[in-house]
């Protein structure tokens, strides 16, 4: 298959966009990733979205966004696989245009979580997790994690104080981030004091929902250079892998095979170790999943996750930057858009683009996008040339 | 890209499945199609659905699939178009294993309509539609294509009894398949004193929804014959397009352009023309979809489609059959797993597997499925070699 570069992204602010519909957020994004890529011609659309059917009662929702955003391309589809929607529907749009069965493809991720209807957004994002052998008995997708967080301070005698810094961090680099929902720094105090949402997990362990979309357009590599004079980011790994959506299904709930298999696949393909990754977009949702993600693909040993953001090695200097526009946690996490801004903010920190948050050297990016606990996980390495 | 061959089929029974869940079709259409294909292993789930997270709060369904399978393949994702979801799953799936990047795709597609909670079915059902444009009035979904049937009767002067050899046709087809939910034949009298659902369709105008799973592994075509000893049928085209998705949208209501688009793209692909394609599993959600479908896909002329019902050319032994197993019509309706229903009947005619209903010679055979009022149209080709 032939290689394929971003040539354009796009992305909305995260926020509670009450003056704004599902549609009017597609359409922004992807306005801004045209403009990015000053390009106008789209032959598929490829549309990340977990909620609009149960939020917005709205379905048909690619062909609906492909209309709206005034392109008419050749076909669009919506893809659905919990928060990690987006992702998915990047690696539709990637394999597309890598076949070339099209030659461009634009992914936009969206969601609209203000103004629900008839679901409330918890019961909404339930739906992630197992309907008839979790949800049933009451359990809430934040429940769910907290049980793994309280299972893994229990089994490595972690402090609940330890996964601070993942929190601190995300929100000190949400600050320099225009489109993040949460820009205020948190101090340790803040972190520890905050309201308790399902013990372990308080407010500052969790990310916060939000209404965004998030754009990027795909095309042949080989085409690029005739195409733009922005500095080229190719996608040179994308690997999905599942695991048992139940958590009590899992011989070992504390490690994310899943995440871990998408992660070795996809350092296999680009010929790439975890240190050779100069920033990592991981799937922030809640602390515990940051300390997981980060032992699962190879940045830590088992149980040692917290370690890597007590000794500051996930900031912007540090060894291994994660999070690096705020992450969900701070950023927001609009869920089935979420995967998109991931692969956003990975293509401006190779680019450059990245303004205050700039890491460097910034070569090899990862994004990883996790849809339930753990369950269907994507892994993408962009590469500049 | 490489050819791809289909290896093996499988379809439940259409039904008011009281005693089944969403995971339980999926799983049992899985099975049947594993068995056909005497396989067992699967690298990638595509799943087709439409209303599993209004209906069932559960999302995330593609892994939740995989995993009650037994499979555990590598990937797994749902993908949403409407009622074209089943073909949108194909497509990808399809593209998957053309392009090298996966060995083998099971698509199955699956929708469980009884049993809904939160929302009616004929809510779920408008989602299909444009949400702030349409359903905001009150359109529902049969009331959309009432419309359309009303205009297209003013327009060609039809009465509506013109439709009635459409309804008759898949009634009589579905008898003989045992997988249909109505097996009933009906008469004229039947047809002409339905009850009125939406003036001008009555009852058996409409399909009936039910719940359903039907499920297609797919190979490359060059591994066929030393995996399977059955006749092989090849996918020789897939071509997607979409419309604009509101009908008042559209400058010319009557005509599916989208239809049209997909169908000529599809036609080229194979090399064929209309002339050439021996059984038509078409989309005829409502009798005046049949007629609209065939007239963009070429087999009749505008505004001249009834004429194929009352001159006896869609009969198993006229100029091109369709609805062989009884059609959405009859056969049934579960909407995110109709396009792939339409993939096995069409795959079991060109074996020479299709029984009573067999049609002969069956070389060539199309499916289009269409989500929402003709916005979005996925048309495949499969050819007997």
């Amino acid at each position: 298959m032939r290689k394929v570069a971003v040539l354009g992204v796009g992305q909305t602010k995260i926020s509670e966009h009450w003056d704004k519909s599902l549609r009017d957020l597609a359409v922004q994004a992807i306005q801004a990733a045209l403009q990015d890529a000053n390009e106008r011609g789209v032959e598929g659309l490829f549309v990340g979205n977990m909620l609009s059917g149960s939020l917005s009662q709205q379905e048909n929702l690619a062909t609906l966004i492909a209309e709206w955003s005034g392109l008419r391309p050749l076909e669009a589809t919506k893809f659905e696989s919990a928060c990690s929607s987006g992702a998915s529907a990047f690696r539709a749009g990637l394999i597309t245009v890598a076949s070339g069965e099209l030659d461009s493809a634009l992914i936009v991720g969206v969601e609209k979580m203000s103004d629900a209807k008839l679901l409330s957004t918890t019961s909404a994002l339930a739906t992630a997790a197992d309907a008839d052998y979790e949800t049933a008995h009451g359990l809430s997708f934040v429940a769910l994690n907290a049980l793994l967080m309280r299972r893994y301070m229990h089994e490595y005698g972690w402090e609940h104080a330890a996964f601070a810094p993942f929190s601190i961090t995300a929100h000190q680099n949400a600050g320099n981030n225009p489109f993040a929902r949460l820009k205020d720094e948190i101090s340790i105090t803040d972190y520890t004091q905050a309201r308790m949402v399902a013990d372990p997990i308080n407010l500052l362990d969790a990310s916060p929902i939000g209404d965004g979309a998030a754009a990027v357009l795909l095309v042949p590599a080989e085409d690029f250079a005739s195409m733009s004079s922005k500095p080229q980011v190719d996608v040179i790994a994308s690997a999905a892998s599942i695991d048992r959506i139940a958590i009590h299904d899992r011989s070992d709930p504390l490690w994310l095979s899943a995440a871990e298999k998408s992660a070795k696949k996809a350092y296999t393909q680009a010929g790439a170790a975890p240190d050779a990754v100069d920033i990592f977009e991981l799937h922030d949702a809640f602390t515990i999943i940051t300390a997981l993600s980060l032992e699962a693909c190879g940045f830590a040993k088992r149980g040692s996750g917290p370690w890597l953001g007590l000794i500051g090695e996930i900031s912007l200097e540090g060894r291994i930057p994660i999070s690096t526009a705020g992450g969900l946690k701070a950023r927001g996490h609009p869920v089935g858009a979420t995967g998109i801004y991931q692969i956003v903010e990975v293509t401006l920190q190779l680019r450059g683009d990245a303004g205050e948050n700039q890491v460097d050297p910034a070569r090899i990016g990862m994004a990883q996008n996790i849809g339930g606990s753990g369950a269907t996980v994507i892994t993408h390495i962009l590469e500049k040339q």
